[in-house]
């Protein structure tokens, strides 16, 4: 998208005479000031915010190379957050936030009766230390039901949504995915995921190495359908898919932390514009997130140490952002107020 | 206070068993342990969070060597306050905080009529240039009535509350306390509070270091009411008082911005155990921030480059303690979920 010039001088404009100095509301200034563009109005407003979490699993999990986690999780958890019981839940309920938990590709059959929207593309990823994690037929299908679920969410009037995600195995996936595109080594890229120990972290990166090297990876570095086919996973292609859909839409879109940002490399690969409509919630604890951070030069408004996934990081910043357009709203001018703006 | 060893085991304990890798939910799990040990409990939780705003003018500002705004604004802005149109006030209504605004020294009178506590001990401080900002009984006054306002929103079952100011001045005041206590030179010390340019910016530190010599700053360093007499100003005593009730009554403090901090260094040389309770908000943009909270040896929530006080860094941050205690008491275990903790 292309910016309205007339408006964002009338944005700073409206920011610039709220009752405060010049620019001390800092970075909510450039939140409220971007929501404006996105929305192409001096009043922006965030309607019925939704956080998607995209689960699915990976054949790799399963030789325990990569995962101190056995891949039993990734369902028990999908059930967790169906029931209730997760961290996003308890986010996500504080701030009136909508959940949605996607099968993307989950190795276990869910009972249809869970709060579970039913996307299964195949249980699991192939395990891509022998071959491709998945077919090019089912990669374009896991993309298009990402856009699916965002055109739903987004006909009940949700304008701002953001992207979780779990898969145990999956931070290897985007750790692959991120040295493929930034061209930074594989042993820079990945870190603990969920726990790993130093021996264990040795170990998943030379896994990597040799899954870098078999797939030829530095080759696909600007070809995001066969990196995916390559190294999966569904729920990331899904989420790249939603990450289009949700750019398409106009909608703002908060990026979590590091396999969702794995995930935004790739969508912006196939809409360089829709960066313009992302605000980054946080940086994760998880090590490689930070350099993927300054490799897109964006700065998220979180810094918690968290390294949770989920969305948790997106949950926690939906607050910020509605306070940025609530500023903007809602303050009094210097004029409205009979305040002196200056001597 | 000292912390109940046992129950800091049963906390960790309770934070490590949720279904979440270890660790993941980052600074959260750490303000969840110390809710619990200051609450004494398994289940903290956030009742009634109130902000004060404190308000005062300093003498100094009508000499406009220090600051950018006239001093009128000072009590413009608490008008502001009381009816609504402030930062403060949209970030309480937003997150369901209590705002309460205190007249500690405005030079103004306010009408009786107003959404204002009346708690002025005079109308500003003299300015410090010619004469000790206050005289020792007004300074016990301010410190005394910040305990009194404390008091009564602990009886309506507030447990969590955060002090915010307004002051055309008062980076200046908050600049020499800290020099005074933490020996670092005027000059690193003051900054562009509400936004001096470069100019402005060498009369102000020049103006300030001519005080710090007058009053023999460096020799008030662990003598807070002697500090407070000297430079003022009414809210930032005030503030002092109010922090020593809160930890008194043993709330759960959240510690604003750069003035706010001042003011808690001051407290702590009156009850040291106090830093306990504290969870620091922000850090903000005002350039000696970050080194007050480098001395104080703590790490703040929120960096989101803000530097308007009023409180608006911890009404931000509140959510997150709120978020800390629900995952605490509201996430299933990993027992309780049938999850897998590890293989």
């Amino acid at each position: 998208m292309t910016y309205n010039g007339d408006l964002k001088q009338q944005l700073l404009h409206k920011i610039n005479t709220k009752t405060k100095p010049l620019g001390a509301l800092g970075m909510l200034e450039e939140v409220a000031l971007q929501a404006g563009l996105v929305q192409d109005t001096l009043s922006p407003s965030i309607n019925n915010p939704h956080i998607v979490v995209f689960a699915g699993d990976h054949g790799i999990a399963s030789t325990g190379l990569v995962n101190p986690y056995p891949q039993a999780v990734t369902a028990q958890m999908v059930l967790n957050f169906a029931r209730g019981g997760a961290a996003i839940n308890v986010f996500c309920s504080q701030h009136q936030i909508q959940l949605k938990v996607v099968d993307a590709g989950v190795n276990v059959d869910f009972d249809p009766s869970e709060k579970i929207r039913h996307l299964k593309v195949a249980k699991g990823t192939h395990n891509y230390l022998e071959a491709a994690a998945m077919n090019r037929q089912q990669c374009k299908e896991a993309i298009a039901k990402g856009a699916i679920i965002v055109e739903e969410i987004f006909n009940k009037g949700c304008n701002c949504i953001g992207f979780g995600e779990m898969g145990i195995g999956n931070t290897s996936a985007a750790s692959l995915i991120m040295s493929a595109i930034t061209g930074i080594a594989v042993a820079d890229c990945a870190g603990r995921g969920t726990g790993s120990n130093d021996e264990q972290l040795k170990i998943k990166i030379a896994t990597l190495e040799q899954v870098f090297d078999k797939h030829q990876l530095s080759r696909l570095g600007n070809q995001p359908l066969e990196l995916l086919t390559a190294i999966g996973g569904f729920e990331i292609a899904m989420m790249t898919g939603a990450y289009c859909k949700a750019a398409e839409l106009n909608m703002i879109i908060v990026v979590d932390g590091f396999i969702a940002t794995a995930a935004l490399m790739l969508a912006l690969q196939m809409d360089t514009g829709l960066l313009c409509n992302c605000v980054f919630a946080h940086t994760s604890g998880e090590q490689g997130h930070e350099k993927m951070l300054q490799f897109l030069g964006v700065k998220p408004l979180l810094q918690l140490n968290m390294r949770l996934g989920e969305g948790t990081g997106a949950a926690l910043a939906i607050p910020l952002l509605q306070s940025a357009v609530n500023f903007l709203n809602e303050m009094a001018s210097f004029e409205s107020a009979g305040v002196s703006s200056d001597k």
